[in-house]
């Protein structure tokens, strides 16, 4: 029997998200995060931030209401991709087997435990700088966008979840996640769980949908160079008219500084920057209370109530 | 008739903090401030931030309950001096001259329309910088502080009022500090008056006091040297236990990056960075409405309530 | 007679820099330091800062070299310009009157000792902002650029002079300049004079012309809002392109964060931040000598040696 | 065959520096470093940045000359320990089985192709964080320190090397580093190898020593929060009269901010920030030729020579 931990899945490559206001949505990621167009197809554009090393991170889809279309992960290898179909198609959640997308090859699909739609695949198209974006260091991507909030690259996502200890244990044992933080019920229960495959602390967060939602949205995030880029995404943000949920603050899982706001199509997004990385080989998970929760952000302010009920699609306003 | 603006006022020099927990309070101001102490005598500590240009911008004194005890300014001559006094003094707000205190010459004593005393001198000593805190670069008072919050002097201060518009036309009058900002109820009262002697966007704010109070002290603030300074400072009351009233985020007045604490003798203290001058010679007062004001901070939060309420002494404790 | 200093000249309105690429050094400042434009008329174009309090603070105007047009400073008021014109009208400095330039009324014209040509006026236009560049905030006269290195606002402006000396005893006789700190030779002779009439360590700079030429520009600073905001304007260089003469680093005088570049035309041009305010009014002027400057840079590393010699136009070029 | 990749070491533990000032070296550490002591032994004091994950991060250690004690690495688990004392032993390059250290249990010793002292090890005590420096959140292991440059943890070392492509095949194939980028001569071989078995771009640094000495120590780096801190860290050394041999810049490798000095025992240490992180599987190693790095650094100066030349112990002054 082997003991040896999964160690498959290499990061987090990219999110489709649905938006009911394409062109609104369109220019929010190219104006106001700084994004480019790497691709148009069909309903579909596909965008990255300057530093994102796969081709796209994110997917952005027209549909009638805004959601997850679905989020990609990208195996150590091809051999680390037969090995997770095999295993999540023996454990019931398998969808089967794509020819793959724009930019990568063929893919196996399957859902989580609460229904999010989700993706592994390891043949990937490299980034061809185009001669306009060549940057001065050939170790990036890209040129530093230097428009808008000038986001980096995408950095993680957080899901909603009618049960987070089930949706938490699937990306463990069947993805190899490793849960560095969670916050707990008094009864035990996970309210939320950050789990992680890199070094970071979390690539993958997972919320207690409280609306009572199946399969829900909560957020994607894009990272920024550094704590002070996020006061200037909030300015960007402030000055063009985008509903910020919450301010600049410091979270206490992961300590990233951080942005939300609603995307014009309803999705929330974040900005980050900041939080530390996991090298420990045996961290232990730490476990957040009620009673240390209520003491809100870092800093001591609590995050809106929305935050534990707005997510995409937008229940109460259905 | 002369109609040339009285430019005698050439900065907000120091503040007299009372404190039932003296040993509490230095504690703050050396440790988790980074200040450092000039002077004790009798009941009274001096302290001043390693940027400081005057000898100490801080009297902390023991008292029964916290608050205010005087607030000094210098004068750009020993004429402007004079002529400042003669002023005050005819319009009745004079309480006399006195021999000088630890650090500055004689002085001239008065109130402002509320009752908070105030004090103006020129003959000042100079600050000798001792061996151990010679800077690198000598056009700095002292060494880079690197403890704590490292705050680099007193920024400004903020009084509590029992009647704004009288008390910001008293420092217009008899002071020549200059209104850049207001906000007001319905009725045109002002509820905040900002105003400056120097390019600073306010070097003083006055707010209206609404539990009733006559005379308390709102807060004052100590500057950091970058926004990101703020976050640090606020990471630094966090993990020693300082309450933190309003977490770091943005003015909307002089667009200040803040954080407001309560230092453990009472007094409300903020650690601020950024924000603009006032160059233009005609700059015309920005008035805020009820409605403005409604929301919130720059990036949308409102303050916590007591900070409309909470001013030392503190009434609603006595 | 009077012993008060004169306090006439309010601030550093705007400068005209010579470009024999226009279109290439108009793309550098719309496009690298994300400036706006507000006017083009003849052969020149007029720009600003987001956070500029006069209409402009560029005059970009096309000519056959590089080089400074003239620098423009506003007077406090109506009667301060009158006084000043003929205290220098009375000097032997004096060019005349004019009817105004775009956005500002009449202006009395005049050349300091080593030639460079100056505007002093007080009536200017407001700034009227355009709906797509308003602010979320009023207090600010535009929105952040959020393009480029996204100055904030021209800071300060640095001549080179035959004789230092003469040239900063004019702007502190005739202009009421103060001399913050000074750099002077073995024998006591100015090389560089940093000079203010703000709470600014200095708005002004003049340097001695190694090569022997007269009246010519070194160069013109603009502002952004934090040290970590010139790094960011440092990646913006090296991925466009542009020269950089001097990476980031520390100003002994004034403290100053700063990066040099040379825009397309040849001027000059650094981006800056931080640096201290003067608030005593009894500043001692700060003198470094040659012994102290041979420690280069505040963290130790020389400016490199084309920065005492190169200036604009080019002799050496010619 | 085993095709797969050695994924066997989880990250870089300690560094072992020897100094021949104790005293002063321990000083530099705690009062400008802003590092904890959590232990003393012998002739060794153990310290910690406020946010290492392990015991403790630098062993100082008295000796006749600077240099380099040992590096040492921790395993994923007690059997990947095994697994590479085995390897490692059958090609040569073993020294043999310690019981372990202060902190750690049984370790393998071993040199790598130069001569460098090399240990790996499994079993760590944890660190017990003492109640004064309890952070005000759990995730950390202890509180910010806020002392001089507070430097969160050691991010890398760099070994100076008479052979760096030996070396760094050794580091590949032995302990399962990747190369992540490079500089070649025109000849192809490698000038500097920079290595990585996390996310960081490179953990581990090797660069050819032009003085011709082998098994020198080049520097350990530092790591602080963000770049602004880097600039905070030279304003220390700067104000306390350490040497600085580089001002802050930014690297083009790895993209990391920093500023190098010379502890007083003589180690050169860096303090860094920032640097992308490395998620996809197949990065392709980046070659810079001499022709790019003659560029010097991102924006655009070189390096001092002596970072060619000075390492530890300093053969010079031998």
């Amino acid at each position: 029997m082997n003991h040896e931990p999964i160690r498959d899945i290499a990061h987090l490559a990219h999110i489709e998200l649905l938006t009911p206001k394409p062109n609104e949505s369109l220019n929010f990621f190219k104006e106001l995060l700084g994004m480019g167009v790497v691709h148009s197809e069909g309903q579909s554009v596909f965008l990255r931030g300057w530093g994102d090393q796969p081709l796209y991170s994110l997917k952005l889809t027209e549909a009638k209401q805004a959601g997850l279309g679905h989020v990609a992960m990208r195996t150590f290898s091809p051999y680390a991709l037969e090995e997770r179909a095999l295993d999540i198609e023996k454990n019931g959640f398998g969808l089967g087997w794509t020819d793959g997308d724009y930019g990568h090859g063929r893919s196996y699909q399957f859902t989580d435990a609460d229904g999010h739609n989700l993706e592994i695949y390891y043949e990937a198209e490299k980034y061809i700088t185009p001669d306009h974006l060549k940057p001065g260091l050939k170790n990036m991507p890209a040129k530093y966008a230097a428009k808008g909030a000038s986001v980096t690259q995408l950095d993680h996502i957080n899901l909603f979840s009618s049960d987070v200890d089930a949706d938490s244990l699937f990306f463990r044992n069947q993805l190899g996640f490793k849960l560095s933080e969670q916050a707990i019920t008094d009864d035990g229960k996970q309210t939320t769980a950050w789990l992680h495959v890199t070094n970071k602390s979390y690539d993958l967060a997972i919320s207690h949908d409280k609306s009572g939602g199946k399969g829900r949205f909560h957020h994607a995030a894009f990272k920024v160079e550094s704590p002070e880029m996020v006061l200037r995404a909030a300015d960007v943000f402030l000055d063009n008219g985008i509903f910020i949920e919450a301010p600049p603050n410091k979270h206490v899982a992961g300590q990233t500084m951080f942005v939300y706001v609603y995307e014009p199509g309803g999705n929330r997004i974040e900005v980050c920057a900041g939080g530390f990385l996991i090298f420990s080989p045996d961290w232990e998970t730490v476990t957040w209370t009620p009673e240390e929760r209520k003491k809100g952000l870092a800093w001591g302010t609590p995050l809106p109530s929305t935050f534990h009920t707005y997510g995409t699609p937008d229940i109460a306003n259905r």
